[in-house]
């Protein structure tokens, strides 16, 4: 028999409980929007050490930005067009006095104090490897560039699931280059990440995947998507058998970024990319969820890969 | 001869250009958002790592806030009565397709985007320690109790200072408790803190500060601050000798935090809190201005108590 959604809605809630009781994640409020435990951050940095032993082959230029991002740069990308649900757009105030009085006393009263909000110059960062862009633009280096970025990305999708926060990190090795090269690292990293979490006793298997992009013009987009077989996703079982969680993806974008932001290859073409995205929060749900709330108590085999 | 506004400006500008030509700020086009290099990334993990080490005796509860906080937790707070000119609020698109529609043809016609967005439920977060707060809520144990917290803050202050940048994080050890407990906390850590820096070979010295208060009743709030002795900064010359940069500051709140949330000590009374935060970014930034721009040249002795 088949899961309903009323059961995965309970699996969700008693999962989410769980993850509060032992302490690591912890409540605001706001559906997901949590902090963590030490031990929560402990197994993400673990993982992300692990990565890196297994992507020290890429040579990577290592980068990080901050989680906002340069509105006019986000400006540049089809966001606004795509995925509008899902934008952080960050206001502020700059008035005088008496707008700040006026400010206030909406406050106190208990009514929207945000009517005289100004827009600032940035943006909550949509994807990890949107700040990269605007940085790489001209004329690549024969053979392209690998870049590794690690940042929090912010998406509007307020859940009970806790495998659907509003802010998490991911963790890519970018690529630009030729289409060959961007395609190249796309498909070696799903294997690459196949390996790398089978090795840690995740459940994964590979699924075309597309991005969730907003209205009537979103679904042809979608369609295009996996047509193109351009998205792929590493799923996992967390709170369904039937419906796994996407904790890993490895994207080819064409030319899209490359032409937005005018980055060429050596030879003059427009650059290709491709980016292998972690989702460092998902993961750790995903070992928490198969191999126990406390990390001593994990398989041997495990805490060696991550040397725990 | 003192230093001119002319000079101080020309240095920050001198050194922000040696350190985008050193590749460890990135620029994003805004001032004071920056990616970071992965030395520089580095540095700030070895740093953070000693601030561990020195701070093991505390016996500190790891907790990580994301970078964004419930606005109901922010209105409890008195940010926007005190410094609403620093604030980010995020926004939103949840219209439908035509609203949408009419959203993409003001950004495409180059006007403002942003009419039709709507709060969300979060706003940035201002410093590291907001979001713990609401989470103390209730009776503190027997001695309080000792937070080990970092995240990145915003604040809205464009500067072409690359000490001043719009988001930084904070390593902060946030102690809730007595009125003793509090400030015999904000005190061991300036003495600490001091010995921290000095250790690594920063000309640190102690200095009463003040938040920076907005409008009319803000000066009056600074005045007060200073009176009580509540706020003492450790500044370091960063790219002048007579305005010497804030690098770490230990606070204390008095009850200001436990009445906002309810916090109390185990004889009912209201909890005092106290917090030392040490600006990361603007750390590893004296450390590069005192010691050069690659890690590898540091004297040994820095080099060996960051472990580098």
């Amino acid at each position: 028999m088949s899961e309903t959604d009323t059961q995965i809605a309970e699996a969700r809630a008693a999962y989410l409980a769980e993850l509060v009781e032992a302490g690591h994640l912890i409540p605001s409020g706001v559906p997901g929007l949590y902090g963590r435990s030490g031990a929560f951050e402990g197994v993400i940095e673990h993982f992300e050490a692990y990565v890196t032993r297994r992507g020290a082959d890429q040579n990577a230029e290592v980068m990080r930005f901050p989680p906002i991002l340069s509105r006019k740069t986000y400006e540049r990308t089809d966001h606004i067009e795509t995925m509008p649900q899902l934008l952080g757009s960050v206001h502020t105030f700059t008035g005088r006095e008496h707008e700040h009085s006026e400010m206030a006393a909406h406050l106190h009263a208990g009514e929207d104090w945000t009517g005289s909000l100004t827009p600032t110059d940035v943006v909550m960062v949509p994807a990890a490897c949107y700040p990269l862009y605007p940085t790489a633009a001209g004329t690549l280096p024969d053979g392209g560039r690998t870049i590794d970025l690690r940042t929090f990305v912010f998406r509007h999708e307020p859940s009970s699931d806790p495998a659907r926060m509003q802010i998490f990190r991911q963790r890519e090795y970018v690529r630009l280059g030729t289409p060959e090269e961007a395609v190249a690292h796309r498909d070696e990293w799903i294997r690459r990440g196949l390996d790398i979490h089978r090795s840690l006793g995740l459940n994964v298997r590979r699924e075309l995947a597309n991005d969730p992009f907003f209205g009537r013009g979103g679904r042809v987009m979608k369609a295009t998507q996996r047509e193109q077989d351009l998205k792929f996703e590493l799923v996992c079982p967390i709170t369904s058998e039937e419906k796994p969680t996407a904790i890993t993806s490895s994207n080819c974008h064409l030319d899209h970024f490359g032409a937005a932001f005018g980055i060429h290859t050596a030879d003059g073409a427009v650059a290709h990319s491709s980016c292998v995205g972690f989702g460092l929060e998902r993961i750790a749900l995903a070992l928490f969820r198969t191999h126990g709330m406390d990390p001593d108590g994990w398989p041997a085999e495990v805490r060696s890969v991550l040397q725990l």
